[in-house]
């Protein structure tokens, strides 16, 4: 029997753990650091075996995935570099993929590190919100590294079709890097920004949806996040500053009464929108919350 | 039999005259402009009856909804204000309340105008997407005129509970507009603005749940947004200065690598918004698409 160790039973590592019970001929182990995360994991069977001690499994995985935080994979791959299997396919789930792989740089030549992403997530965090179907629909978002093997890419796309994501897309750390900048991590500036309003509490009962869900990611982890945003800087950096430079913009037109330059730009970005909605109708409708 | 005339039968109008049906003893009169709508409203019988010509029906009307864009409203109130039956309630469902309500003030003293504004929407529009149902559980925000009387308020209140909407928010057209810029049309503001962004068609694959909320109402009507921000300078600019400043601080806690600044900002946010969160837990669950 092979063996497919994650480390960190949070929301993606536990959803992970469950999600790919059954796969093949592979025994999922969970490495856990907390004895209430143990108790939890063990009480949704979110693993097939539970452990807190990763080091002591390290030889014998043939799979191992990390889901810690940025910061908790970096420093794990450095400090366990010597104890992995030699031949071993490593993937990690973490948001920012540069910084990643370059640590994995460090790993023994036999060890295959491939950084991964998925697109999936709640507006909760922890065990207790894990769950097997986190994944179906959702985007699987891969970059291979130097010493990525087609038996490790074709069993990795295994994996993420047990699991039901919605597709895997291959691209670079630094193309992962500026995309998500964009499409993940200014949605959470943006989030966070809203809700540092005054008028936040006196709001309630004027909101719609479009404020639920423009909010609805605020309630995020402070240090993760903080990680992820230093972990990826120029990129986010750079899509913020044209966020503030729009915002600007239409601020602008709004407070010169300029309504032909105001509609000339809805317009146009609608339009935009009208066209992007119609290109993914084509596609699978995808379900996730991050 | 009484009469309710709503005029206009796009998203809004034509889902408030499938919803009313069947109110106390009033017959449901639909006022359209173009064949087009006229048909589809008779195939999806939208109102017990429909007609080209809404003035012939205001001297017998009750209770007149106004249903068209901010600046339709603003003249069909000037162009008809001596028509309408003395002692009718006259309501409407735009999204600015300041700017309809001082233009309430050329009607005769026998017409009561009360400013509504339900918070339900799609990011669909028309009648093709009117439906009975699309007020459930949202919030219906009106602001009283100076000559609002109890029995009209207690009469639009009945309507309301009949729309199902989840609760009734009275207040001021002021603080309506001060509220609004913040949930409503500063979301839009957002959404239009990522939407604007280079990357936009090249991040497909790369998006997950938090970008699909927060750009899903980009795909407004330009014309009418339009209106509803011009309408809406002051309170809209000062919001969207205050997010232009947030978001700034946090991209420059961001590119001085301050991990200490950017914790505590995100911190502070992210404990607010669980804050929300809870006292929205003790409400009834809200849904609605704008």
């Amino acid at each position: 029997m092979r063996k497919i160790l994650v480390v960190g039973l949070g929301l993606i590592g536990g959803s992970l753990a469950m999600a790919l019970q059954g796969f093949e001929d592979f025994e999922v182990v969970g490495a856990v650091r907390s004895q209430t995360t143990f108790d939890k994991a063990e009480a949704k069977h979110a693993a097939d075996r539970l452990t807190f001690d990763p080091a002591a499994e390290l030889p014998g995985a043939d799979v191992v995935i990390l889901c810690q935080d940025p910061v908790g994979i970096i420093r794990f791959l450095r400090e366990h570099k010597e104890r992995f299997k030699p031949g071993a396919l490593v993937w990690d789930v973490c948001g920012v993929k540069t910084a990643v792989m370059e640590a994995a740089e460090c790993l023994p030549d036999g060890v295959d590190f491939i950084g991964c992403h998925p697109m999936a997530g709640k507006e909760v965090s922890g065990i207790d919100n894990a769950e097997a179907t986190l994944f179906r629909n959702t985007h699987f978002i891969i970059t291979p590294g130097p010493r990525t093997t087609a038996e490790h890419l074709d069993l990795l796309r295994r994996m993420a079709d047990y699991c039901r994501f919605g597709d895997v897309i291959e691209t670079t750390p630094e193309r992962h890097d500026q995309m998500i900048a964009y499409t993940s991590q200014l949605m959470h500036i943006i989030a966070v920004s809203v809700c540092d309003n005054d008028e936040l509490f006196s709001c309630v009962g004027f909101e719609g949806g479009s404020f639920r869900d423009c909010t609805r990611v605020a309630a995020l982890d402070p240090a993760m996040w903080t990680q992820l945003f230093t972990l990826n800087a120029p990129a986010l950096s750079q899509k913020a500053a044209e966020l503030e430079e729009r915002v600007h913009q239409y601020r602008v037109a709004i407070e010169n009464n300029d309504r032909e330059a105001l509609y000339a730009m809805l317009a146009h970005a609608s339009g935009r929108k009208k066209r992007i909605n119609l290109e993914r109708a084509r596609g699978d409708d995808v379900h996730s919350a991050f």
